[in-house]
């Protein structure tokens, strides 16, 4: 299967069957949320897998009520930090050169005008910025999840302020920014499983310049 | 070539060579940008494809002199809506029940209370909210242009407003978000070609509850 048949397969399940999606599967689409590109390699945030029956059950509440997130095996949080620091943003650069075996002074320029742009912004700025970073991961773990052929329901849809809290989220500088439920549709019994996938017409969402 | 192995497959390439990226290649990279999911499949934004030698050459200058933008053969501009209205988004909910053959009045409830979420926050926070969708698609695009063997290199690094100008993209109610040259990279000539991927590790960027 392609890409583009991966995600004509893949819809926003609106009801999941209750099956476990295997660890082999689920470590091939935290693979691809981890090897996903951000913004100067920072990978400004962090991913929870969550599989705790007691917890998926205390986040539904605060998530609408979708079912999807008790139905799915596994809930998927993306969580972005909640603001940029001289030392986290040192810390990815330190890392960067120990490993490609270059000294640590290697991409001084760089790294000191990053600091530069990003630390001066409003910590709204800088969760803004990471949280964006964070949806390039989400969109590669959807796309790797269509490729296993497991369902992913991507959500906004749920009060970030309780989660982060039932998290602890602060403590470690991140806020949730999106949950996805990995799991099987349940077709039979999911409204959304027949209904045609709708996208913005072509000639209005492409815009060419020859 | 399974996902994984193009996400390992594909960097951020810093020099191009020149070369030419086939209609074909580049209108499967654009389908899989257009398939992306968004949230309430708004896809609130358009992308731009620039392939235009005297447009590209004056947006180089205002992307820190970046040689990708004018050695990639295209150039996608991911530019996402300045602020969600009332009208925007009866647009999507009319065309998504049209297309399906339902009433336009199934989604109602639904339709209400999203306009009712979004349309009094204010143009930055919906724009950040707009953007974050379009960086779902540009992590497609990517995807799909590895699969193609397409060099692709996002970027941040340009000045939003002037961009924006060039392009006439107020006109439009979008601001430019991020851009995305495509070509095919120039190993021997690009410093970033043999350097190692690095990411965080992985007990650091994940978190398991059981």
């Amino acid at each position: 299967m392609s890409l583009i048949e991966d995600l004509n397969w893949r819809y926003a399940t609106k009801k999941m069957n209750g099956e476990t999606v295997s660890q082999e599967k689920v470590d091939y689409i935290l693979e691809a949320a981890w090897l996903a590109p951000s913004s100067s390699g920072l990978q400004p945030f962090e991913i929870f897998v969550i599989t705790s029956p007691e917890l998926k059950a205390q986040i539904q509440p605060i998530a609408f009520g979708q079912s999807q997130i008790v139905d799915g095996s596994h809930l998927l949080v993306f969580a972005a930090w909640d603001k940029y620091t001289e030392e986290r943003i040192n810390e990815v650069f330190s890392r960067m050169n120990a490993e490609r075996g270059l000294p640590d002074s290697a991409t001084d320029d760089y790294r000191k005008n990053l600091i530069g742009m990003l630390t001066p912004m409003s910590a709204e700025q800088n969760f803004a910025h990471a949280a964006k970073q964070a949806y390039i991961s989400l969109g590669l773990a959807m796309a790797a999840a269509a490729e296993q052929k497991v369902d992913a329901t991507p959500m906004e849809g749920f009060n970030a302020a309780e989660l982060d809290k039932l998290l602890n989220l602060s403590e470690k500088g991140l806020r949730s920014t999106a949950i996805l439920p990995l799991g099987y549709r349940d077709t039979a019994n999911d409204w959304l499983a027949n209904l045609k996938k709708v996208r913005t017409p072509k000639d209005k969402f492409l815009n060419f310049i020859d």
